[in-house]
């Protein structure tokens, strides 16, 4: 592991698999790391426990925990009550845009956490968007975040004074295998993580939505045990 | 005016003199106007009075004031306890970037604007930035703007399956004289409007701030009374 360098970074963690993953690899790069997670009116507040969980274990600078209420907006199974779709098959999950889209979530994450980020006089955002297992989401292609970065040069005063944004995605070209290999061998811990849409009262993943599938697999091709089902 | 066309438009609405101006406009090129405000810890609460008061007035199909903490990243005169400058020249005024930028905040109100459009089939945003009287602003820039259009092509659902948004700018270069002729033109009512940064507990302006100095320019220059100190 590298020293730390002092650097700030604002690192986006939700609880999940991979923003824990991201979180390992931005403190293996020496960033002194700032978390930002948001409560966006989830169906479950596990997840916000597993995020707060994730950024201990990794001794961050400091957490916070951004409140935004997006179910005015409505649209989407991770804040109305449209159901969960479960044990779906490759093909139906790779089959447009998932139901669990949340309009512009991903640009409004990256916008409050570029907010924050310039309070702090960091420059370095870290953000687990994947493009190879979850292609269905716009927001999580390399051609939206290297948009969002011109923004973030463009629409800071920092960006104005000539300093450059860098919108950092480590997993974005990884299979699920690879990210849980990337973050097995930098010590993070996935039993503090939660992937789950619909965990059950005690937080314990269904094993049955997209995300817990996507789970299983990855931890079947990494030839890993998961640690919250193993 | 032009007839309702019944295509919706998101107008951001600060109950400001420009973006009421803007209500006027969208409303006079036919666009069924859904409002979206932002509770974002201001100092006084009088700036979303005002903005319920325009909306009414222009008869919008909905209103929603989006509540965001952003006191918690500090760095900003409209939400911090720093004091708001009075009595500054025109020099003053212009010479870089002002104490009231509040970081990435046409970023943070746009993103939420666009999540709400796409909720409700929009693909047209109107937004009140100006980039004559107050350059100060990075993100009220038009290559900022440009920067976030692509961010909304690229992000969203609707992007993805081919629909192009536009972020109308209707007053991005015009002067505040401009602006206060178009609306008039319109019949805007800015008596509706607060532009002030420190209105008394009453709401009045307290015509000193940067804001107040550039309305009661801009209502001389176009050679107008302003209603809510005439």
């Amino acid at each position: 592991m590298a020293t730390e360098s002092g650097r700030k970074a604002v690192v986006l963690v939700s609880g999940g698999l991979d923003s824990a993953t991201v979180l390992g690899i931005a403190k293996a790069e020496g960033f002194d790391c700032h978390a930002i997670s948001f409560d966006y009116g989830q169906r479950h507040r596990h997840e916000l426990v597993a995020a707060e969980r994730v950024c201990e274990a990794a001794g961050v600078a400091r957490h916070i925990v951004c409140p935004i209420d997006l179910r005015a907006f409505g649209g989407s199974a991770l804040t109305d009550e449209i159901d969960v779709p479960k044990d779906r098959s490759d093909d139906e999950m790779e089959a447009g845009i998932p139901v669990t889209y949340v309009p512009a979530r991903n640009t409004i994450f990256l916008s409050l956490a570029l907010g924050w980020a310039e309070t702090l006089g960091a420059t370095d955002l870290f953000i687990g968007v994947n493009a190879v297992d979850y292609s269905g989401y716009p927001d999580c292609r390399p051609e939206f975040v290297a948009a969002f970065q011109q923004v973030a040069n463009l629409g800071t005063k920092v960006g104005v004074e000539g300093e450059a944004w860098t919108i950092h995605t480590p997993l974005v070209s990884l299979t699920k295998a690879e990210i849980i290999r990337r973050g097995t061998e930098l010590g993070v811990d996935y039993g503090l993580t939660l992937s789950c849409y619909d965990p059950d009262e005690h937080g314990r993943p269904c094993g049955k939505c997209d995300s817990c599938l996507l789970r299983a697999k990855g931890f079947a091709e990494a030839g890993l045990v998961d640690p919250l089902v193993g």
